[in-house]
């Protein structure tokens, strides 16, 4: 099944270190067959790379921006200070169990929003899944593609325990 | 500005005491003509409502639902589980200061994403902007507007406290 | 000792990785001779295998339904709100130590309630035995097992430690 | 409607002050027409009151035990250590927001189970209702009453808020 | 160095699963020449165990008695409702990581205090501690050896790390 | 009744603004007849006041010391750093309701203890009835009134609500 | 008591709402006769004017900056991202009780530190006191009477309570 | 690059066991060729030791001192109690997750601050950088080096995940 290549979402993170829980969403963008950007950026130690990856959004044709970060995790925040395009914001475990990185992404003053989803790897998966239903309605093979992989639940998950 | 009227949102709330903080969503909706239907729908009380809400949310051209609730807030996440437009959680202030709210909301398991914005009254405000902006990656004439509501604020913020 | 085996417990828990916590629940059932069925069933992603659980309970005379789930925990919660049976809900270990599945679970709005026990193998173990002391008001012969299974607290446990 | 009047709950609390909040246990069982006791029972500063209320417990016919505390709420447990009978939890708000009485009722050991409601003034009626289906498993008739009670919920509940 | 061997400190605890601990206690005494009997009581499981405990206390010459137990950790306050002899509470780590221990422990309602020490290993070295600070106040000889122990810190600490 | 009037309690508060709750403390030691000096000692502020109160604490007879204090509360800490009186702790509401003044408070290392009572007024009042306590193991009048005080609690609770 | 003019201070809140408490922070610079520059800049809503305002920040010999903020609170660390000058962090209240904003002020990654004060007016307060003392390690002047500020903590604090 | 090594910093830690962490302050501090003095100093058990510490810190040319601690975490605050010198203070991770750390030194009341970073390595790296920060005020070729040191991380840190 192919669908139109164009959406791309760009995933970022704070660190080489969220990688093993970010490329989770990576997988799933691709099970979907969403192209997508996937870089290292720390809104404190790189902030011009975050400068200049916000003003090349509409020339890469990101739709979706997903941030991840975590303990003071502003880097969803700041992304979202800088655009218009939604940012979905993925909460890192640390050493606080996530709550940190959880309240520090999703606590935004009224203006400047973060759709924020679960901390650590669920988190990650969901951010792809929901950045494909933001994109699923304006592109109908893309929410086809979502609704069918959400009606395999019921078939995959299996009934009983063992 | 005259803008496309026909993008909806469904807002919707676990009880009428969610309303105060609300309202500031359809407030912000209503400043953005966006077309809106506004329910109060109990995860738990009302759950045939809500599976009625859900039916029918096609055919009222939702292309966004945000949900509002407080304590055990199942709303956004069961509604999540039904549809596969983007959902949009809003925790209310609660006994425990909204933690409880924010955590039944956001800590969505893999596959059933909830875009979760701030407590209370900032997210019940944020809720309607991210909603907007993802409006806006469909509807040039929302993005413009949302883009020019966003370069107010420099001008809008006094620049001193006073 | 025979006690009679009408009485059925139904067992639900989120998803396969609960399992192993909530088999102590299926073992300690088991060491009353009480009978259960246990079935992996999630409120998000399969709302339609839950729905028909509880249209099935009174065939398959369910008296007591125990619920487990993790993170923004709904099962007990959305059970509840879709049946008169008594649920109890078991908060599973969570990446925030289970604080999001124990309010997830606990904090249910005035009308819906759900009787909660403690975070992981505790809770799973007592689930059980609170199934059991509820059982018990209308069964005699199972009261009398737990009594029995009381009583034998302060013969077992030993009275120094080692 | 008339409904047998030998089920009988036992409502306890620690102190005067939970009375506010507990009141509404009374009048959802009395809604019910359910027969109840009351009375202020303090684990830690009546301690033999306790222990005469669970010695009379069977005399008093009751089959539910409803025990509300804050802080270290040891009153649920401390209940349910000296009774095979169902004990009800509910945790009242306090200093730390209820967060103390909420950890001090669910978190019991295996062994001895306390069935625990949401915190303040939603545990007390959630009590009460929780009570009445454990009832209604042994009474048809309370049951009966609890689906009417329940399936009001969409008819009373308003659509709109306002 | 001789010291009075009368005054004795009982010690309980919930669980065999808590004497990795709480052997911490008894080698402080011990190293304190200060005579103990410990034991362990379920307030919950075991709570004729405690009463007897208790009743006891005089008859086995405790002038402190040491309680630890986790989670809804009732041991330390319901032995302090039953006795005016001083309780300290040790709370265990546990799956939230001790808090459900601690605020079980201290928050105590005016009537009935439990003076409680920090959670786990440091915990069970000062409850010794601070029992041995209290018969301080009542044997000279126990009291001389306290103040030779603390003055041995400036010593014993090594001055740099390494 | 008259008590020996010799042992002596020193009451310190970090500020002037803890004085509303610890006067509590000092009615309840009045009431029991034991003597007490009440001081504002700031650990951060004053802390040579806090050296001179510790070295005069012989002096003055003082044999428990109680120590109130809020936020990153120090006081007990410091102070039981400085003797090897039993020192008691309360920790003072604050923005953090309490929290961080419990946690500053009650976990000290391995070789101080402070003995920790509840959050606020609570744990004032049962600082004095634990001072009392340990004061009770050396002073049989004191005890005695101790008991007799405990004992009243079953007389003065009210039996029922109202 | 003159002081050099020179060092400057530069503070600044992320809205309106949080000038009620950082007016501690001016009134206790100019106390100490430091001059200073107070705006209001939000990381979300103006990022331009916070680049301006650091990009002048050496022009305006600016040795120290204030950053104070609430919720998700960026303020502080990404003004640190900017810029080598020490930035200190003051979070606000909020509706969890600021500690949001204290987690997000404080767990900054290692590479780009904000020094963080206590919540609210205490750390208003302090954020002054504490660049003070920063500013005493270059300026005698600015030493001295912060000396003469603390010595007088003695005198001022009352000694008993009223 | 060589720099005035006159500036010294004394960094100061409570046990140990905080070693492995705060070794990364030193290493830091050597990386940028400042002069430190490394101690074990607890404010609880060698509070002499501190006093000596805090008296010759002018003798040693201490400009900023780092004080880490863990649970109820004081050495930061006393430390500051007793200096005007800005102190900085880094909580260590323990049982609860360095919560007790971090409220510890960050909650100081009005009057005597510590500038508090991040929890463990993070806190410990970067109370070296934010030393050099407020050393770099005074001397320029600190500033120079620090300057140059913030400057590489975009070039040191990969532009992609790997």
């Amino acid at each position: 099944m192919k669908i139109n290549k164009n959406p791309k979402v760009g995933v970022i993170m704070g660190s080489q270190s969220d990688w093993e829980v970010m490329k989770n969403t990576c997988d799933t963008l691709r099970f979907f067959n969403i192209s997508f950007d996937v870089r290292i950026i720390s809104a404190h130690r790189t902030p011009k790379r975050l400068e200049k990856f916000v003003n090349d959004a509409k020339k890469n044709n990101y739709e979706v921006i997903i941030a991840a970060a975590g303990g003071a995790a502003h880097l969803a925040g700041v992304t979202a200070s800088l655009t218009t395009i939604p940012v979905l914001g993925v909460p890192m475990l640390s050493a606080t169990k996530g709550i940190d990185s959880l309240l520090s992404t999703v606590q935004m003053p009224a203006g400047v929003p973060v759709g924020t989803l679960a901390i650590g790897k669920a988190g990650a998966i969901n951010s792809a899944l929901f950045a494909i239903s933001i994109l699923g309605i304006k592109y109908p093979k893309v929410l086809q593609k979502l609704k069918k992989y959400r009606s395999n639940f019921e078939k995959k998950i299996p009934k009983k325990p063992s």
